[in-house]
């Protein structure tokens, strides 16, 4: 965390100073705004969070409902949102009060009494150590109000507009902020009354029955059926020894509970399958009482009983796996000729099971995904052909999505006489970790992933998928750190130098890209941040030195990993690191000893594996992402 | 964290419900209160974030300045102090924003050429691992903040009162409220107007020049002269390699510098030695302007430049070694008579140099010895008698550190070639790393500490040492944590059952003594804890097994370590773990396997270590600590 540079800061250091458009921020939505997002769900809010750290854009975010979410139905977080929290700077709170899954117990039928279940089997959770963030179970609404907290906390002051329905919008094509949006009041003593706003882009958070979405004719393909599953949040004093354990729980009888341990130590949630809906069900299932779900549950865990103390929440919830064929307002036959104005994320784009704890995980990241693409547009450093990779990256990461749920629910609900294999049910789960823990993704090559004709020189950090963390010191101050928990949400791209063999200030390949970054007219530093790189530019250039950084003279790094920074032109020394012996990075991540750039998108995906002698490709690989800088011309 | 278990919570799990006198908390202060806390730095601040967690307690705590202080002049922070916040919730907020100091580099005159400084060593700091906390240097007024929040989201909503001002108390030994202290404000309307206040008993925190500590006639001996240093919080450029570094600095014409990077980055603090101000100064010293600081800075650092670009804060800081003998209001010829009702805490008990950067922490466990024995008296579960016991423990920790500390300023202040030995700095500095990170305080026996007749069997416990965290697996949800950090600041003692070999279930000196501690009439639990020991009572009960955690049998642990909580009556299972394989805290902390009771006070420190079998001595150590509660008489 850096602060003080600017001048002393006594209080908070995470409150940013107010800026731009958060300096007189006004109560009422404005006529017209650079960003709408409809809804206040996780896809929702981390668009907005992102979009609220660019004091120049005006970012709105309305939410039917009059307030803060109280009670919400998603809680799987993944190891790769907490990582996503991380960047936003909340990791480590929702660590402390959500539960952590270490394990999974599978209970089956007793072989020698199949009325009664036993414990077959235990899974570690990520076995391979996939990541250095837990797998966690925490309310949605906490994820929310920390999100709510990155906003209010930001230069632009963000909150969400409550009370504030959507009604339709239409893409006028005229002017600055084509799309006209209708909303209309759901509270207060304007109820009922409509509002306009004008956006440049519209972002539809609104979920599984989505409005934005039907106004852009997206449909959603999929399952024809609906199945039906009863979920409870309750209190209970139980003899089931796993109660605080995640379960997949198969009884004899055919019935399944899928059993999440929740935050606080004593609440707990329960997924009781009650099968297909019939086609002719209208709505039949939905009748299911609570009392009739905890029957079910006491009957499928039998032996064990379940004495419910207080029900906090539950509901009869019925999903088919289902996929829109397009994630924002461009038609197939437009690709060419235009870019889009409206996008929809989340649920909007895709439903399934809440089986594999993916819903709110691949739903943020729809959000990571496209908040620091509407930012570089917004505030001119990229052209408007950056918005159509949104749709071309995370519509087939949803299906992929939904493939697996499907694949996972199928089997969650085969009887086990009717498995393959008795044990299928804990090797697919083992062996799809990475999976369920949000690390499958990886791009495409496209305008923002690079060729993988260098792949080879930095194994670890496959093209496409996120930069995966390792340890580092940091040279300045001997600071054991996480190299990729350096890595802020503030939209920049990183540049990671990793150095070849000689030492600083020697001849090396090393030296001479340092030169290029800053004297070539190609270098995109040069060409595209005329500003500088510090926190406001488009850059975080980072080297890290083979040497152990006791060896290293800090006095011959190249200026370029030092740079000035704020009104006092003060050096950054933080930018400087040395592999950790106890964990070299080099040999961790497969990092060719010859020196490599890594470059890494905003959202904390590789993008491009170079030699450090590669200038002509890095000028090459950024030049179509950003947009010369128009400078304003010289008053001599 | 536990939360849920009286029902469920939508909001931060970190604000209590509020409860007792925090239900209608008076804005004003009121005319009588159990505790006057004068003085709002951190030996007031702990203090009354302590007393804040029980609902029956009026605490106050009163202010001369209008407000928050906004810089303050501490920012040592030691690992023992980063346990303490970690019992009190923020612990990993206050590292994520503090400086972190890993190594600590010497600087000397070049033999060569005596006018440069040249590094001659780095110690790295902590190099024993006493502590899994970090060293930090953070700015005091954030840990007052930290400390502010947890008083406001306790049960009490406790607030700080700004603007009053100590003038002076009398103990009327008249009622039950018997110290009369007259306080004046300082701001508002009001300013000057006298508010007479009645309270049980009063503790000052109110710095160096206490008036607490003049009222109850304590003096303050030590050196007849002062020390002087120039002091500043900067920012600068320069090309001095350490500036990220915790240095100390000397020069060959004999200055010398401590350099202590601050939180942020950027800002640094130097105290650049000033040398004895002689008895005929006459404040002298004081005049020195903050350029002469920086001129004599940039001597010192030569061959290096300083270029100091902002000056955050800077200030002339005359000390002496100072103690009182008595850290309350008995005097020695009134021991045997009564008990303390006026206490004073921190500053007002002892000044020593910044140079160990030990102050603020000692103040920090002077409250925190404090709090927790005001809280047992008041709220009826001990005898007067404990109070006597802060006094006893705290004033030889006070002249232990005045020692330490005379010590290592004499010898950062002595020339080098005058030094017995030319790493004599650097060798004290690794010899004594457990002194500057908090962990030599070891109490004597005393009503609080047993007799170390067991001590054999856990010799990583020594009894009067804060008892040490090491990793254990919970066993109900394979968390793996640490023992210690579950510890929290709730004025509960543990009782560490660790177990001897044989299976949950199975007969065992383990099983004895629950049973032992469920049903005897001499066991603690049934004497002084009738209403159960969850979250209320005076016992927090955790077992530690030897077996793996997947090879135990929940079902069958005994009951007292799966207490009934809350309303509902839920199982709490949060208090069952098991010995880490990676890591075995048996091993580790030397626990014979034979099984082994630890008993730890409120404030973390080891009281007593025993056989599972020493049910009598166990009795007899809690006998003369608690009172025998009086309990409601029957109606039937």
């Amino acid at each position: 965390m850096q602060f003080h540079h600017e001048g002393y800061v006594s209080t908070d250091p995470r409150i940013k100073a107010a800026a731009g458009v958060g300096l007189d921020r006004p109560a009422e939505l404005p006529d017209t705004v650079d960003v709408l997002i409809v809804g206040t769900g996780p896809a929702g809010m981390i668009t907005a969070a992102q979009l609220s750290q660019f004091p120049s854009i005006t970012t709105r975010i309305v939410e039917r409902r009059g307030g803060r979410l109280a009670i919400g139905q998603a809680d799987g977080i993944q190891a790769r949102s907490v990582e996503t929290f991380q960047a936003f700077g909340f990791a480590e709170r929702i660590i402390a009060e959500a539960y952590r899954i270490t394990e999974m117990a599978f209970w089956k039928p007793d072989p020698a009494d199949p009325t009664r279940i036993i414990r077959t089997a235990r899974a570690i959770d990520d076995p391979a150590g996939v990541s250095e963030f837990p797998h966690l179970i925490v309310n949605q609404a906490r994820v929310l109000d920390y999100f709510a907290e990155v906003m209010a906390l930001s230069p632009t002051r963000m909150t969400p507009d409550y009370g504030l329905e959507f009604r339709g919008l239409v893409n006028t094509g005229v002017g600055e902020h084509p799309v006209e949006v209708t909303l209309a009041r759901t509270a207060g003593e304007r109820e009922g009354d409509e509002v306009v706003v004008r956006a440049k882009y519209v972002v539809g958070a609104d979920g599984a029955r989505s409005g934005v979405r039907s106004a852009i004719g997206c449909t959603m393909a999929g399952d024809q059926a609906f199945h039906a599953w009863g979920v409870m949040d309750v209190l209970a004093v139980t003899d089931f020894p796993d109660i605080r354990t995640k379960c997949a729980i198969q009884s004899g009888s055919g019935g399944n509970i899928l059993h999440i341990p929740r935050e606080g130590g004593h609440l707990f949630r329960m997924y009781v399958d009650l099968g297909e809906v019939a086609a002719d069900d209208n709505g039949a299932v939905r009748l299911t009482t609570v009392d009739q779900i905890i029957d079910r549950a006491n009957e499928i865990l039998h032996p064990y009983t379940l004495d419910v103390k207080n029900v906090a929440w539950h509901s009869v919830y019925e999903v088919a796996h289902r996929l829109t064929d397009r994630f924002d307002d461009v038609l197939p036959d437009e690709l060419d000729t235009r870019t889009p104005r409206v996008f929809i994320a989340g649920d909007a784009c895709h439903t399934h099971s809440a089986k594999a704890g993916q819903g709110m995980n691949v739903s943020m990241q729809d959000g990571f995904n496209l908040g620091w693409k509407l930012a570089h547009v917004l505030t001119g450093r990229s052209p408007e052909a950056l918005l159509g990779t949104y749709s071309a990256e995370r519509q087939p990461v949803a299906k992929a999505l939904i493939e697996f749920d499907k694949e996972w629910s199928t089997l969650m609900a085969t009887r086990p006489e009717d498995l393959d294999d008795p044990t299928e049910l804990e090797d697919f789960y083992t062996s799809t970790a990475e999976f369920p823990a949000g690390f499958m993704t990886q791009y495409p090559p496209s305008l923002l992933v690079g060729s993988p004709n260098h792949q080879g020189l930095a194994t670890g950090y496959p093209l496409g998928k996120r930069f995966r963390s390792a340890p580092v010191i940091r040279v300045a101050d001997a600071n054991p750190l996480e190299l990729g928990h350096q890595h802020l949400a503030d939209g920049r791209w990183r540049i990671y130098a990793f150095a070849d063999a000689p030492a600083a200030g020697e001849p090396s390949a090393l030296a001479d890209f340092a030169s290029w970054l800053t004297t070539s007219a190609d270098s995109p530093l040069v060409a595209f941040s005329p500003e500088g790189h510090d926190e406001g530019g488009l850059f975080d250039i980072k080297v890290v030195y083979q040497q152990p950084h006791d060896e290293l003279d800090i006095r011959r790094v190249p200026e370029v990993f030092l740079p000035r920074t704020g009104p006092f032109d003060l050096i950054d020394y933080e930018k400087v690191f040395a592999a950790d012996p106890r964990a070299d990075i080099f040999d961790l991540r497969g990092i060719d000893r010859g020196g490599v750039i890594v470059v890494v998108r905003p959202d904390q995906y590789v993008a491009s594996v170079l030699p450090l002698t590669a200038t002509v490709e890095l000028a090459r690989f950024f030049e179509p992402i950003f947009t010369v800088p128009v400078l304003a011309p010289s008053l001599g």
